[in-house]
């Protein structure tokens, strides 16, 4: 094989596998490395937690999305370290991987504000296995109060919390909310699920605060309708295994909860750091690399920030939000401006992002959108949401399975993925809660 | 509410559930205790293993199996102790639960024949956690063959064993063959996975023993037709990190292998054992209580054990197979029989066992049956096949989704639960796999 121009793609994410995509041309070899051999769709992430899709089905194995690419190869590994000045990757078994361009899509990570022991308290939902370790919470909570009569813990088992009030809070509230409602309707015979309370917290003063006022009314009502408590002006002070203490117009205040969902913040990649050391390059609060208008690092026209690890600015001068359009469209552009340069051709102009518009589900069949400056909500709102992801999903093989599924539990209100997983339950944790707190009756129950 | 009969079901399989189902009647109050939340369709456990399907699709959470069924509730919990006397159970919280009959249908577990030492290296295939275990194993060995290059590492990584050759490794067997040839086949740049060796043992002379023998050989057939190496009488002398030690005809052999999979043998249930020590019941050698002709245990007529845990006899007086379809007749048997005394009925002649025959399915479209007698073989056979698992797979709510997904993938050859999932596989052995063995080259990958 010839010495082909060598690009290597940290990360997997929307943004990577964009690059990935867009950089299929035999002019260049493409090295795209992952810490998983998937690529999540996140979006949906939400709905594994809730259990009405597997992972399976949110998750499609990069290898086999860019198998027919021929210039790509796939490595499973750890970035560690970036060398800018020997244009070098450092994995963490010691592989060193040099590159002629890098892209690197690291993406995020939960952040916790510097309360990182509030984490086993409140997963996050970045991961399968933290929406896994949700889903097993959430059902593990219904079966515990199933069990005990204390009325006050099993309303601590029946409380739910979720920290953070953007898209994937109002969404996974609305789910759980109908789980409580619906799904679970005739399952129990101590405990009405109905009993159970959805509480969605955040610090800020109103829902989906990067949507327009009028969607988050809406929002705030479809979710009301739901049962869901909005508490808006509350900060988190204290997470732990008894529930939450909240802060709000300087009153503290305490819920008991023994489940509680942390989707209230993120943090760049800790390779943002790095590669800022190295390059002298700068980082926002959140750590994100500072980058030129063409998504590369000041001084290093040969590498390109994507996506949530990069703090690019619109053209009013405002940073872009972390969104899969935004890293996909990042992605795109740094492919191109890779294959012109390769080619010979003049660079492109500045990248500008496109703004398509935000979605928020909000329960079984409504959402708000702002779709190309349209605000649209309920069932309308809905349909634009399902087209949408659809049109995502089926660029993947036989994704429309997962359509199938919806429209099913649509008709049904059933969700075919409620397993408990992982460690046996009643090995990890069952018996130990309920040998705290005292049995719900040693008789039978009848 | 009136103190009615209570009946206790302990475990939730195939044994236990049907019982339940058979117990519909306000004449009794039933509590199916599991140490899970939900049934498992073990038949097809082999497909999450091998990546065709996710757990969610081949398990159904019993409490949505049984919402409908009012005189039931659904305990989560872990059976340690009955008290046959004073007619109580106990669970691992303490809690106790006193019953009047009882229906023990705890099961059966991996057996490695005394090494259980083999376990960490050769995982077995009863529950949903060990076949993701599996499928992780299968895929990451691929993951990692294509970053090595020395050939005999690489042999090592791309050698699959399957220890017994029952229905379940046969099935396993097959469809590891199929991902290695077909699944895979554009997804890898630096191995093709036809390299893949897949070698099924057994220490018997033929696969597929409890089959006739023109099945098994017609099995074996298709078997070699898919690129699986048998290797009958060959007993396991050894497993670890590096692979196995067998011996067949006093030779003894070791195959470097870095996935292991035990579908080797089982063991009835600890439950068997304390039972056995309070009623002085006996046991056979693989720890099954001996029951009378009626499934209860010698002088506690209400106590009834059925599927894998009981020694039952057939009428000439060979023991009962260890199959779904004995337990599931024996949980229906019971639980007639319990109704009957309830209503002060006469009690059910001896239970028979009706033998529908038995089947196993090889690669994609082949499978060999053993129905009512007829012997059958190739696509007929899967047709059966598929026929039968549909039947029993729809009486769950939206089970059919599975089988649009099988259809899909007999088209496309995908599979569409190929995540490898769990601690991040880079973290926890990747990395040291990586480091142990050479890198493939500290050079670009072209």
């Amino acid at each position: 094989m010839s010495e082909r121009w060598k690009v290597v793609i940290v990360g997997g994410g929307f943004g990577g596998l964009s690059a990935a995509q867009h950089l299929n041309s035999n002019l260049v070899d493409v090295t795209l490395i992952d810490r998983r051999n998937y690529h999540l769709f996140q979006p949906l992430l939400y709905q594994v937690a809730t259990g009405s899709l597997s992972a399976g089905e949110v998750a499609s194995p990069l290898r086999s999305v860019l198998s027919r690419q021929k210039n790509t190869r796939v490595w499973l590994g750890t970035v560690v370290d970036i060398d800018p000045d020997s244009k070098r990757v450092v994995l963490a078994d010691g592989t060193i991987v040099p590159y002629d361009s890098l892209i690197v899509a690291a993406g995020s990570q939960t952040s916790y504000f510097g309360h990182n022991e509030w984490q086993e308290w409140a997963p996050g939902m970045k991961s399968v296995e933290e929406a896994t370790t949700i889903r097993h919470k959430i059902l593990y909570a219904f079966e515990v109060a199933e069990r005990i009569s204390d009325p006050e813990q099993r309303r601590a088992w029946l409380t739910f919390v979720i920290v953070g009030a953007g898209p994937t809070g109002v969404e996974l509230s609305g789910a759980i909310a109908e789980i409580a409602r619906q799904t679970l309707k005739n399952d129990f015979r101590s405990i009405n699920p109905e009993e159970a309370q959805i509480i969605l917290l955040d610090g800020a003063p109103r829902v989906l605060m990067s949507f327009p006022e009028d969607l988050s009314q809406k929002a705030s009502h479809s979710l009301a309708k739901l049962g869901v408590q909005l508490r808006c002006g509350a900060m988190v002070k204290q997470v732990d295994e008894e529930g939450l203490t909240i802060e709000s117009d300087k009153q503290t205040d305490s819920i008991a909860a023994k489940t509680v969902v942390w989707a209230g913040g993120i943090a760049a990649s800790p390779l943002g750091k790095i590669l800022a050391s190295h390059t002298k390059a700068e980082t926002d609060k959140g750590g994100r690399v500072k980058v030129n208008p063409d998504l590369t690092i000041p001084n290093y026209p040969d590498i390109y920030i994507i996506g949530d690890l990069a703090s690019a600015m619109d053209r009013k001068e405002k940073p872009l939000p972390g969104l899969a359009q935004v890293a996909m469209q990042g992605g795109a552009y740094a492919a191109k401006a890779i294959l012109r340069k390769v080619k010979g051709q003049s660079e492109l102009p500045p990248f500008h992002y496109f703004d398509k518009g935000s979605l928020a589900v909000i329960g079984r069949a409504a959402a708000v959108a702002d779709v190309f400056g349209a605000h649209l909500s309920g069932f309308i709102a809905w349909l634009v949401w399902v087209f949408i992801h659809l049109m995502y999903l089926v660029t993947f093989q036989s994704r429309v399975l997962v359509f199938i599924q919806w429209a099913i539990q649509n008709l049904t209100f059933s969700r075919g993925a409620r397993l408990i997983t992982g460690a046996a339950p009643t090995d990890f944790n069952f018996t130990k809660e309920l040998s705290e707190i005292k049995p719900a009756s040693t008789n039978a129950p009848r």
